[in-house]
């Protein structure tokens, strides 16, 4: 069996950040799996075209593609039903869609504006260009002006963690006693932003912190040792 | 076997409105089962103190007090498991504690602000001073001013169930192709809603309001036939 994964780098090859890609990673180590990495860049779309994706994770099982983190982390619970489970079961598979579109919106969606200047400089120049161009675009407006209010912006940031807070109070992980998927939803934001930018998301007091150190620690430190800031 | 639910009720006894209450109210449904209806009101505290509990719900099987919407939930899960289950499995369980606290954070949180002013009318004179003064307290200022700005503030309500639509676009329901307490926590926010206050917290062509519309139909229209506003 051959797994391969597109992974999205920057000038560093050794250094994926796409927290999509985090997604990804994490739950193929849950399932004790290993990919290689195809180390892919924002500007080699005609690299990933042949497998009908625009954009990464995607996995190769065999040759065969599978796009979108969402698919895939399904794909892995269906096509490896006896190793550890991502979902817990079919009502953990249905709760987790609404946790992965939280992932996107509240963790990736919040995280984003306060690193999104610092992105560029881990990019080659070519890659710098087009992330600028297309994320300036959208919002309409420097990066830089973006990014300007962060220390505002992450006040708001850690206010919209206390779902996170509560969940802690009576669990260890989102997944329950041990992580599973719904705790690689919101990890991958995290992984992303410690990978791209120095900028400090978290305090050192917040439950969120200790959470999250437990999962770079998970897989024998497999987050922790990839390349990153210390946050 | 005998089952009874203490709900909070105002001057209608008929009219349970507490969220937490309707959590359990539906959960109570799924499983098949029927507890008799206890009325309680707010300022009625000796009659659950004996129960362990300041507020409701408090369910009684036969006679053993089991206190809190989520701890009654996982009560029922365990005590009735050849019954339809709430969390399909452990990991829906497990992710469902998140989901818990996004509904009393995110719904109910965000709707208590909406709907403030308009509770007192429907709760007796000692429970409307008892309720106006706690309440006013907590927000530190009167209730109308609370309200007043409803009409912007159920704006950035709807903005934050964008987690519910995205969810949608794969499946009916939070807990999967049938509803289950991840919906029921989420639906008891919005029933609370609808039997106290007229105003309209949904658009018609939210697929949100479409979702709620069927969980008011749910269990012969129980919520539905409770009565409340038309919105």
């Amino acid at each position: 069996m051959s797994l391969k994964l597109y992974e999205l780098v920057g000038t560093d090859a050794s250094r994926p950040f796409s927290p999509y890609c985090w997604r990804t990673r994490m739950a193929l180590a849950h399932k004790g799996l290993t990919a290689e990495s195809l180390p892919w860049r924002f500007t080699e779309k005609s690299e990933i075209a042949p497998h009908g994706s625009e954009k990464v994770p995607v996995l190769l099982h065999d040759d065969k593609p599978v796009v979108d983190s969402w698919t895939i982390a399904n794909y892995l619970e269906d096509h490896f039903p006896d190793r550890p489970s991502l979902f817990g079961g079919e009502g953990g598979r249905a709760m987790a869609r609404m946790l992965n579109a939280w992932g996107d919106i509240a963790i990736i969606g919040g995280i984003f504006p306060l690193i999104i200047a610092d992105i560029p400089k881990n990019l080659a120049e070519v890659d710098a260009a087009y992330f600028r161009k297309s994320r300036e675009a959208r919002f309409g407006k420097p990066l830089e002006e973006v990014q300007a209010s962060r220390d505002t912006g992450v006040i708001a940031f850690r206010k919209s963690l206390e779902v996170m807070r509560q969940t802690f109070k009576t669990q260890a992980y989102l997944g329950g006693s041990a992580p599973n998927y719904a705790d690689y939803i919101v990890f991958g934001g995290f992984q992303w932003a410690r990978v791209v930018s120095p900028f400090r998301l978290l305090e050192a007091d917040d439950p969120v912190y200790a959470w999250r150190e437990k999962l770079l620690d998970a897989f024998d430190g497999m987050a922790r040792k990839s390349p990153g800031f210390a946050v």
